[in-house]
């Protein structure tokens, strides 16, 4: 009966591109057109990357993500390691602090002991330094040539303290938005690594749990309009997220925007603009104007917050789009991603 | 540093095998010589199917579970509602309600929109009768050949009600063992539709949302001793580690547990014992003996446990180990399953 009332709608495509796991247009398509006359619920509805849970007593976050980098191993980390930290950090961007997580390995027949070893050792690291312990887990094996190596599953509990109520919805006129660090870097260094690219300097991965520095935001104010960090997609698609949700519009001051030489250097070769490209220990922060220099500060005082930087505001203008200075005066519309520009990048 | 500190455990192989993920020793080698040095806590060590968390004022389930079934389409299901009636009795196997999932797709680039959609149906309607809300999720795609169709995870909450302590461990000497109904139903439906295997009959699938009929075993009695779904591995490894964990001996009645016909017949022309097959739709309870007939009486009235029926005692007798009468007399030992009989059966 359900086939019935529920026929397959209309789509861009009619099989599963990998732009529809990259974060852009289209994996919105396949949400907003799949999963969520499915799934949806007030929940699932608001699209944040956790669901906050009323239970008596208490609000919880509650998150997943599948890891499936190529490499498994990069400079800067790991996939291990980037399962903790992406799912430890999108839990606390709801002003949660991360209490427990879940890991579920998907397993290529074959992959090295060794190598599975050094993971779960950077996993346990990880764990360690963000506060967190490992629950529950799974794991499964898929035979040689139906995975690749491991996919890992993290999902993960927190607790919302209270008087707290971020979200991308939540922006206000006159916001200022302040980034945590670099960009660019957590992408370019998986794909510099990939075979085929060699650069005189080696990029690394920013890889990072951001829940104490959240907690160093929160210990400056409350008044956290929104927060998200931009893994997939990059800086330009959470920008774009923010003011898709808010339906007001966003200005970005695009040499505010921090960015290392030796990233700038390869994006530059690549045709790549690394506001697209993938952060794992970055966060782009929504407060009001008059608390912005205070928050600046307090990121600035903590280990992943060092190269924080106002990058934008929120205006009453271009209403649910995003606009960047060009450097001539003029401003440029800046889009939303289509699909993929590094596959497999997370 | 940690890795001096870590060697590489030594290991029956070096690499992973099929086996490492089929529920059996292999399974219990790989998570106690690796996971559990790295992951370990008071929480995770209990290696229950899921973790039950303290919160201010609740008690909660917490699981996962990664589903890589192959085929994706079986007799009676498909992957999707496999996630979602595996997660749910995962939790509720604690004695939990179910209430919030997570969904995480890793699907192969390539899979058609229809098959996806067909997917993400099958899971709405497994949701709607359990009765629990899609809160949170995640879709990456990977290159073709990277992956096989699609992966699901579920990770899923629930909140334990309050004086409830079931545990593997906690068996006690003289408790009835209860299985509600035939077994090896799911394993034998995946392997008879995979290419090369046909029967005059078609084995179905078991998968169902077993949260009522745990709810009304626990409207008989709250003195449930232990609960497990016998998925991977079967009623075998399930009732192994009941006495592995309990320290005390598990006998089972052969000619007591329930197996349709045809699954019986199918299993004897591949000489499988059903007993190793996996199930998704069935539970075995530990009760107190002055409890059983009571909680057997109530299973029969579900409709996921009318064929239910008591299959074993614990014994204070070869402790840590399971016999099942062979029809002669005598008794033998039923050990674990060293790996994998039936490789991707969930």
């Amino acid at each position: 009966m359900e086939t019935f009332s529920c026929p397959l709608p209309i789509m861009k495509h009619d099989s599963v591109q990998l732009a529809h796991g990259a974060g852009g247009k289209l994996s919105a398509e396949l949400i907003e057109k799949i999963f969520l006359p499915c799934f949806g619920n007030t929940t699932l509805n608001k699209l944040e990357d956790q669901a906050v849970l009323s239970f008596p007593g208490n609000k919880l976050a509650f998150t997943t993500d599948s890891y499936v980098v190529s490499p498994i191993f990069f400079p800067g980390g790991n996939i291990g390691e980037l399962a903790i930290n992406g799912t430890v950090n999108d839990i606390c961007m709801s002003g949660a602090k991360p209490l427990y997580l879940s890991v579920a390995f998907i397993i290529e027949e074959g992959l090295s002991m060794e190598v599975l070893h050094n993971i779960a050792l950077s996993m346990k690291k990880s764990a360690e330094e963000a506060g967190v312990l490992i629950v529950t887990g799974d794991t499964k094996v898929v035979n040689k040539g139906s995975g690749d190596k491991v996919f890992i599953n993290t999902s993960g509990i927190g607790v919302v303290p209270e008087g707290l109520n971020i979200s991308a919805s939540n922006l206000q006129e006159g916001d200022i938005l302040i980034v945590s660090g670099t960009v660019a870097d957590h992408g370019m260094a998986v794909l510099t690594s990939r075979e085929g690219l060699s650069f005189q300097t080696t990029v690394e991965s920013d890889t990072a749990p951001l829940n104490s520095l959240v907690e160093d935001i929160l210990n400056v104010t409350h008044e956290v309009h929104a927060m998200r960090d931009p893994t997939r997609g990059g800086v330009a698609t959470t920008v774009n997220e923010f003011a898709k949700s808010s339906g007001l519009g966003i200005e970005l001051f695009k040499d505010n925007i921090p960015v290392k030489d030796d990233v700038r250097g390869a994006c530059e070769i690549l045709g790549i603009d690394p506001l697209y490209v993938a952060n794992e220990g970055k966060l782009i922060v929504v407060v009001p104007e008059y608390k912005a220099q205070e928050v600046l500060k307090a990121m600035k005082n903590n280990k992943y917050g060092k190269h924080a930087a106002i990058i934008g505001r929120v205006v009453n203008d271009h209403l649910g789009m995003v606009t960047i200075n060009t450097g001539l005066g003029a401003n440029r519309i800046l889009d939303m991603p289509v699909g993929e520009q590094l596959p497999r990048i997370c």
